[in-house]
Formats: structure tokens, C-alpha cells, sequence
């Protein structure tokens, strides 16, 4: 499958991040353009087993009509069979900091891989973390050729997160997650204080917003303030039509 | 799949648990037969994504073969394809004491159960959790028909467990976990003392433990001090021949 | 100092609790009767550093008018100065389960109990523990000669912790938590379920209830469905005249 | 108090630090000076209750002689008694992100500033933190006008602290700790590292190291490297005669 983004102003290939994995390079050259939208499926049951596949497959349809990069993050369970249906990215919701071995019940990065994934959130904040796991999370996933989607609360946490060198950095104030209140429209200046600070420490981190973003004009508004694309999990995931929602934020970003 | 259990001494269905939903005791008194073998392929290289189905596949011959019951319990993200690739009992090796909704990087029941697990481990030493979680995730299993295999370290903590009332206790002294030593030799007492604590408190919970097992004497040595089956990881998972070694620990089992 | 308990029905010295620790026998001999109130001061400013001292002086003073067992629970900074003011028994909030060594930022057993705390409380809803915590800081205290009082949220859990042997189970619904609402009321049944299911397990276990107990008929109410005193906090703290509520809280102990 | 720093080359008062908190400013104005050595008595029993007290009136009468600025970590039931005792700054060994409330078991930062503690370590590598925790404590500390010392285990991971602006970062390799194989000899590059990924972030932080720092050698070295003083524990606390260790490793601060 390959991506050709259209928008004459924010379209950019992650060419130029500077991990040692040329694996990830690869894989986000190909895959992987900005604007991107990111689907979370959390743990919705309108997106567990069957149905992860079937919304998985609507995200892949509005890929392929839109050319705009769309990426999916079901459950651990559920990436096998995500990542088989479709061609667009999968991500891994979470995963563990550890090496192959004794770690019942943990994420193994591996198992991930294996599965299907192209890459994983980290820390978001229905999952966070201690700082030095993050770093950890972050290492492997390089190691591993997997892409680092690493969530953040606030502006000095993302400045904090860019420290660590992650692929793509998600700014999500916890307070709007699911209230449909859009952090482009309430908070922009969350949105440009976390650019402002991550920018004076890692140029070329990718920046996504979150919480709340609901219609077009939430993704349009994300863009304008600088930000790369959005992360958006109920927006979609609980949409009467997803379809239709998904189509209006990939077409948002075409400002 | 029916399984007929040989032994004369040990076999017994777990027809008498007293859990509410129906669904549990229809599905032990059916696929989970004691005595029972289950194998936890923890994050283990050798048990991750088609190594992880081949393996069960290995586990399911061995039960064709002696019809003693055998679980096995992959990484979250093999669940699918296991459970897809075999008839014998697969447990998750860990569940969180969610609700669906908004749990990023958790792990639901009902995508436990739709990608085709049986049960789940819960609070494996490696996983170890809060008491009032262990508490829900068993009551959240229960509701959804999964059968609850709890670990517990000690005696008093197996006891402790016991009033939960949970299908399954496996009592694992965590210093001997992956170490070779069979608990049933090295730490008898363990075993005697938990069996009596337990049972002072819950009649009918299915009594498994691990820890070392490495050998079809370690087996049987279980057996006869009063336990109704193993939970075993290394010594099957990198055994050289697991099919071999499991083999041995089902032939054990009748003694 | 001496307590003597009035109560008719419901005074019982907690004597024949099968503990090791022949220390805590006697201090909970000497100190502790039934029925009793702990004052939990959380982390309330009204309850913190130089307020702390004077609440627990309160505490005392109403002790010494009534004969009624009261302890306090102060946070850890002020477990030093609160048990050099007063002699009635002062527990620390929470405890770790470590030894001496290299663990900062815990909270070790000597040091509780070298600052003057006489136990401890353990799993409190705000301080949820891991099972195997609970159970290693319960015997931590048995051999240091502290009293472990466990917090529990509902019948089954305090059933799971009577296993362990605890000297005192305290169940409070957290949903009930500061509400003013008081679960000797709103729920009697988790109360009565608590009773029969921890008396079935542990016959000497002394068991308290909190939550929402607001008023000296909260306390009576709690004690005629079978309790041996109430776990308090927001009712004494934050109540405009902790003194006049928690004697009002002592002389309903004599139903 | 008054300390006047006398070593001509790395004295430097922590004067310009860009925090909101005056107090904070002025505390470290006074109190602290660089080089400084911050000793972390961690739940050793040499270091506990009483013996609490003794060793932080030998850091106390170092300082008196030496000029050196020291303080001194002990565990929260002795922060009180130790701040009474001396005037050299305490620090306490963590500090939740909480405010006053229900939040039993917690450590408050006004709990711990009324006990007489200047500052308070955070993150240390036994009791490491979620990355929003660090943040929240931070900024708890800034407004209390409390000194953050955040720990961070390798050069990231500092950086990533340096972000958050604390006044004070310490960087201890964990495979070092308690070894007595010091960081600044046997890990020269995780220091030189972590200052020069550090500096390219936030000027003004101060840089201590830690780990295995057991001769005034090992605390020249450090200074040599280029931080601004040492984190110890073990090689104080565990020292036969922590007085004459102090007192070399204050000398050696005077390269």
C-alpha cells in the first residue's frame, strides 16, 4: 500500500526521524504521513472482536478514498485479526518494558510485532506509566522496529516525553477525553504551548492532538494550531456512522 | 471434545462448583477435567505467535493421546490463533477488572472471551494484584462465564483466595518458579499446609500447583500430596522435547 | 493508663487473639478494648502537623471522660509528635512491606513504631494494596509486636482477610467514603454479610465498619448489627466540633 | 545558618533558579549552596528513629566545620525530629501528588514542610513514579516552596526530568547503587552524558550523582565531571565511622 499525501501544507513524510531502526524509518515512510489520524479503540465493545475488524475495515476504506493516513489501535487481542484484514497501521494500546522470558500476563514487544503491529501507544493516560518504563517502552520499540506513540497530559509533560526521542508524541488533556468538548476549540493553548516547548528540545518528534474531537472542525483547528494530526477514540469509535465521521476528519485535514 | 478421565483415584469432574453462572460449570464439567495439566507459555520466544500455536497444538496431541485434561495459556495477542488452532481449554494469563469503556492498554473480559479463552489466570506472581482487583476480575468472570485460575504464594494467601471462590488456586512459592526444584519435593509442606488451610474455607475450589515442575515424578509427588493437577511454564515450554515432557506429566497424573 | 470498659453486651478485651507476638497481646490488653473508634486523619489540613497533636488531645480527652477505647491515626510525619502528647493507641495510615535497607521512600515497620505508633492500618480503600502486600505487612507487624488493622470493601474481601489473620478487619463500602451517608444505615446487609462471612473463617478477629458514620446512632446502629466499633474519619475531622461528636460517638458505644 | 561556599570553582549559589516560589528561591539562597552533598538515609536501621537524629547531627557539625552545604534525606517519622535537631537542610525521601484530602496512607507536602523539611527527593530509583506524578509533585513542591530533587537512572531519562524544571536532578545508575563501585569512576560517560543532554534543555538545574560514592576520591571525581555534588546513602549511613567519611568526601568537595 502506499500513501501519497495531498495537502500542500502539512503533508510530510516522517523521512527524517533520527532512530538507529532503519526498520522504522522504512516502515514509516511507506506507511506512516502527516496528517495522520490515529483511531484508538480503546476498550469499547463497539470495537472488540468482530467489530474491531469490521471498523478497522470502514478506517481502511476512508484511507483508500482519501489517500490520508489513518492508523488503528485495537486491543491485544484483537490485532491479529485487525491487522490481517486490513493493509493500513495497526498500533499495540500498550505494551510492557520488558525482554522475552518470565513476565506472565505482560506485553511482550515480540508478541506485538508478530501480531501484526506496526507500532504501539505508550503512557496514555487511561495507562500511564513510570517515566524510566516509558524510556524502556521507547528503546525496545525501536530495537524492535516498532513506532513509539508515546501520550502526554500537558505541555511540559510532552517537552518531557520529547526528551526521550519518540516517533510520534500525543498531547491529550485527560479532562476532555470522551466529553466531546474538542481541546483544538477549548485549550489551543495547550495545543501551541506543547508545540512551542517540545519543538525547543526534539524538531522533528511528530505532534498529535487529542481529547474531545469530534467533527471536521476540531481536526481542521488541531491543524491550523501546528499539530501533525489527531488521536481520537470515542469521536469514531461511538459514532452513529463512523464511516461518515472518519471521511469528515480525513477530509479536515486537507485545510 | 469429551474428555474421559482414566485415573481411578484422582479423576474428577469439577461438576459441583458453586458459581452462579451456568456457563462455567458446563464448560469445566465438559473441556476441564481434573486431575489437570496447565501450561502458561508466559512471554517466553518459544511460545510467541506461531511458536505459541505450535506448541498448544503439541498440548492438544498429548491430550488426544491420554486424555488427561490440559490447558494452555498464551500471550493475549496469540489468544486468536490458539484458540483457533485447537480444542483443549486456553486461558488469557491475565484480565483486568474492567467494564467495557474507556481502559486504553487494558484487557477486557469480553475480548478475552471472544477471541476464544476458556478462563484466565489472575495474580500470577509475575502479575501480582490488588486484592479488591483480584476480587472483581473473579467476579467479572464469573459473570461472563470464564473460568478464574487464581495463584496464590503461600498457604495463607492461597487461604485467603479460597474465600474468593474462584474455580481454580494454583499455589506457586515464587523462589522456586523457573529454578528446576519441584515445589512437590522441595517444599511439601507448602503444598500439605495450603491443601489444609484452603479446604478448612472452600470445599470445592480445584487445588493445582507449580513451581519447578520439571519431571513426571514431580507430577505424580503433587498428586499425592492432595493437589488435582500442575501449572507448569519452563519445564514444558523450553524443554528440549515439550511434546515429550508433557507426555510424561499426563502419564503421570495417573497414578 | 487503664481502660475499663462499661459496656455490658459489647465490652470484650481483645485477649485470646492467636497471635505470636506475645507484645501485641499485651498492648492490646492493656490499650485496646472493645468497643473502639479509630479517628482516621487521612491527609486533612484540619488533621495535619500541630493540628494533628491537638485533635488526638481531643481524641484523649474524651477517652478519659467516657472509658470508651479510641485510637488515632495521624499521618506518618506526625505519628511523633501526636504519641508524645497522648497515651491512647496512635496507628500509622499505612506500612510497606520491606525490611531494613535500601528502600526509599517507604514506610518501614521500626521506624512506625519507633516514632510511638502502636499498629497500623493496611488497605485502606484510598491505599489498596497488592494481596501478597497485605499479607507480608501483616506478619511484618506480628513480629514487631503492631497491631494490623485491614481496611476491606466489601463481605467477601473482609472474608479474604480474615484468612490472614489480621488482629482487627474494618469494612467500609467506599462508595459510602465522606459521604455523611452511613453505612451502619444505608447497608446493613454488607455489614451482616461481613459478620457471618468473616465469623465462618476467623472466630476472634475483631471487626469495625466506617463510612459516611456521621452521628452517635451511625455508631449504635453499627454495634447492634454486630460490629465492635466504627473506623471514622471526615465525621470527627471535619466536623465543627470533633470533640462534642466524638463523645457523642463514645456514649453510643454503651447501647 | 549561613554557609559561605569557599571552593573557588564549582561554588555557585542555586540563586537564579527560574521558579515562581520565592520561598523556594530564598530557601536555596541560604541554605543550599553547591557542591552539595545530599544524604539519603533510606530505611536502613542505622538511620532510623533515634540513630536518625545522631547522624544528622554529625552531616550538621561536617557542615559546621567544613562550610560544605549538606543535607539529609531520613524517613518521614523522623523528618520532625531531625529538623528539630539541626539547622543544616532536611529533605524527606518522597512526597505524593496529592492535595489535602481524603488520601489516607499518602504522603502531603504540607505534612511534610510543617515537620521541617526544606525539600524532598522524587523518583528515586526504589520508589520511582508515573511521569504525570513527577510532574504533579514538582509543581506541588514549586508552590509549597519545597526543593524537587528528581532522580533519573541514565541520561534520558535526565533530560526528560530536566523538562519538568525541578531545582535539582540526580542522576544514580540503579546497577550501581549500594555497590560501592562509584558512578563517577566506573560510569564517567553516564554523568558527562546526562550533563551535556541535560544542559542542552534547562541551564540552571543543579546536577548531582549517586551510586556506589564511597571515598572523597569518588565525590572529586564527580565534581571533576562536571555536577554540582552527590547523592549518597550507603556510603555514609553504612560507614563504621560515617563522621570521618563526610568529613573527607566535604574536603574533597573543595577541588
Amino acid at each position: 500500500m502506499l500513501n501519497i499525501c495531498i495537502s500542500k501544507f502539512y503533508s510530510k513524510t516522517i523521512l527524517a526521524i533520527n532512530v538507529n531502526a532503519k526498520q522504522v524509518k522504512i516502515l514509516l515512510l511507506e506507511k506512516l504521513q502527516t496528517p495522520m489520524i490515529i483511531v484508538n479503540f480503546k476498550t469499547y465493545l463497539e470495537a472488540t472482536g468482530e467489530k474491531a475488524v469490521e471498523l478497522a475495515k470502514k478506517a481502511e476504506k476512508v484511507n483508500l478514498q482519501t489517500r490520508v493516513s489513518i492508523g488503528v489501535a485495537p486491543q491485544f487481542t484483537d490485532i491479529v485479526n485487525v491487522a490481517k484484514a486490513i493493509s493500513i497501521p495497526v498500533f499495540a494500546q500498550h505494551m510492557d518494558p520488558i525482554q522475552p522470558g518470565s513476565h506472565t500476563g505482560h506485553v511482550l514487544a515480540e508478541s506485538v510485532k508478530e501480531a501484526g503491529a506496526l507500532g504501539t501507544l505508550i503512557n496514555h493516560s487511561e495507562r500511564q506509566l513510570k517515566l524510566s518504563d516509558i524510556d524502556a517502552i521507547i528503546k525496545i520499540a525501536r530495537e524492535k522496529g516498532l513506532v513509539s506513540v508515546v501520550c502526554a497530559n500537558n505541555p511540559a509533560i510532552s517537552a518531557s516525553v520529547a526528551a526521550l526521542k519518540p516517533e510520534i508524541i500525543a498531547i491529550e488533556p485527560p479532562e476532555l477525553i470522551g466529553t466531546g468538548i474538542p481541546v483544538s476549540k477549548a485549550k489551543p493553548e495547550v495545543i501551541t504551548d506543547t508545540i512551542r516547548l517540545v519543538r525547543e528540545i526534539n524538531k522533528k518528534v511528530v505532534i498529535l492532538c487529542g481529547a474531545g474531537i469530534s467533527h471536521g472542525e476540531d481536526v481542521e483547528a488541531a491543524l491550523r494550531l501546528g499539530t501533525q494530526g489527531v488521536l481520537v477514540a470515542s469521536g469514531i469509535v461511538k459514532a452513529k456512522n463512523p464511516n461518515r465521521v472518519l471521511r469528515e476528519f480525513a477530509e479536515a485535514t486537507r485545510i
